[in-house]
């Protein structure tokens, strides 16, 4: 595992690397790109090893827990891994927050199945029909892993979880549950009814009061878009639909604050009733 | 109330008004800028009226709102108010969040006053102490408007709520409910033992869970800067700590999160016991 230096910002794999910055190259190559520390280490804690790891010059060490997991994870992951040290300049044509990343890691694109049952029986499965902001999408996959949710279901048009943006807001738990891309609402809505698991509905404007809704057993949590809410189909397949009550009706949450509060209140319910 | 025309970006309004995107500029000259539609209709939803308001050429409708708000307003707010409809190009100068804002307000910075009693008897005060992103600045203002908070305070060296990222996350609550800038950690906790305050800190890493600790009266919630947690001083005051219990105790939330779910569960006592 000698590192290759990169020095020039025209190097091969550098634009290559480069490449998936968009999302169709991204699903195109089955590949991502995790820029920073945090989000390496979180890959590496699990056991994921990277394809690839870039790490600007002086910053060598950064390699050290790469290789310590690549061996750890028993030879296949090993072989498979390149190092690079890279220039500030070649570096920064992978990075897309700006700002002195340190490292950038290349990971192939996780394709877990959804169970059967959808939840494993671990825990609520939390279902994004259409959020549009990858910071938010990203932020929801954080508290869902803080919240014990079995895995996070993406409606078709929902911002890719894969992106830079979203990465940094998972904060790294996007290597902890299982995420699965292009669910159509009318297959999760149909498979829930299969196994008689309920569809819970989280609406801005109609339905229970969310203390007052049992949420102690398995369930799919579902979140519309910010401005359009939960698409009819949905609320109509919804076994209950809830509402965060608030002080002023005039304010609403963002939808990763909506979100995150209904996750909270059913570990609250699981925990403590 | 006729407006006047912009067609250049080198237009004297233009660049002065332009200077307000960097925060020492706001500061002298106790003056912010609100970029889009939504912000512009929260304010003039709550009868505070911009001083100036630059409208893209075409969507000239949107100044009849402003009018109108002006109008009701008073005198007043109608004597100081300046329209402008502008090019592109000159509109451009003066966004910060890209991409077709079809609106710009001046507004001026409120200095509201801290009541005595540092809650007005109105709900629970947020105190931010060194939050460094502007986008949870913003979106901590907009659960605290949400969640009943009195007031929002916030320590020097916490993100400017005036930024254009904060204002926008805010989505206009920013005009709902007071923010007080600049409070030391000394001076809130030497007023809040004046008038028998709680102080509650919300911790990643220590304290109670969350929903053992009775949060129905009035309380100052402490919140920490999210990797260095609240300062000493502030937990050594604290009547109360408390942390998120989580299923993962390898996962956190982040501060926007943890803020918004301590509020929720301080509504939902005050509404359910």
């Amino acid at each position: 595992m000698q590192p290759k230096i990169i020095s020039s910002t025209s190097n091969a794999t550098i634009k290559d690397v480069a490449r998936l910055k968009r999302k169709r190259n991204r699903y195109e190559g089955r590949l991502f790109l995790a820029e920073g520390e945090d989000l390496l280490d979180a890959a590496l804690t699990r056991g994921i090893i990277p394809r690839q790891v870039f790490v600007l010059e002086g910053h060598e060490h950064l390699l050290e827990s790469v290789r310590k997991a690549a061996r750890a994870s028993g030879g296949r992951g090993e072989a498979a891994l390149s190092l690079f040290i890279c220039s500030d300049a070649a570096l920064a044509k992978l990075s897309e927050l700006g700002g002195g990343s340190r490292v950038v890691a290349v990971f192939a694109l996780p394709e877990p199945a959804i169970p059967p049952d959808l939840t494993g029986g671990t825990g609520p499965l939390l279902y994004l029909s259409g959020t549009g902001d990858p910071g938010n999408v990203g932020t929801l996959i954080r508290s869902a892993a803080s919240m014990g949710v079995s895995g996070v279901a993406l409606a078709p048009g929902t911002a890719d979880p894969f992106s830079p943006k979203s990465l940094r807001a998972t904060m790294g738990a996007i290597f902890q549950l299982p995420v699965y891309l292009g669910v159509e609402p009318r297959d999760l809505i149909s498979r829930a009814k299969a196994v008689a698991l309920d569809i819970v509905c989280a609406d801005p404007h109609q339905g229970e009061e969310l203390w007052s809704v049992d949420l102690r057993g398995e369930f799919v949590l579902v979140l519309g878009a910010e401005r359009e809410g939960v698409p009819e189909p949905l609320l109509e397949a919804a076994a209950r639909t809830l509402f965060i009550p608030q002080a002023e009706r005039t304010e609403s949450l963002n939808v990763a604050m909506a979100g995150t509060v209904v996750l909270y209140e059913a570990l609250r319910q699981r925990r403590t009733r």
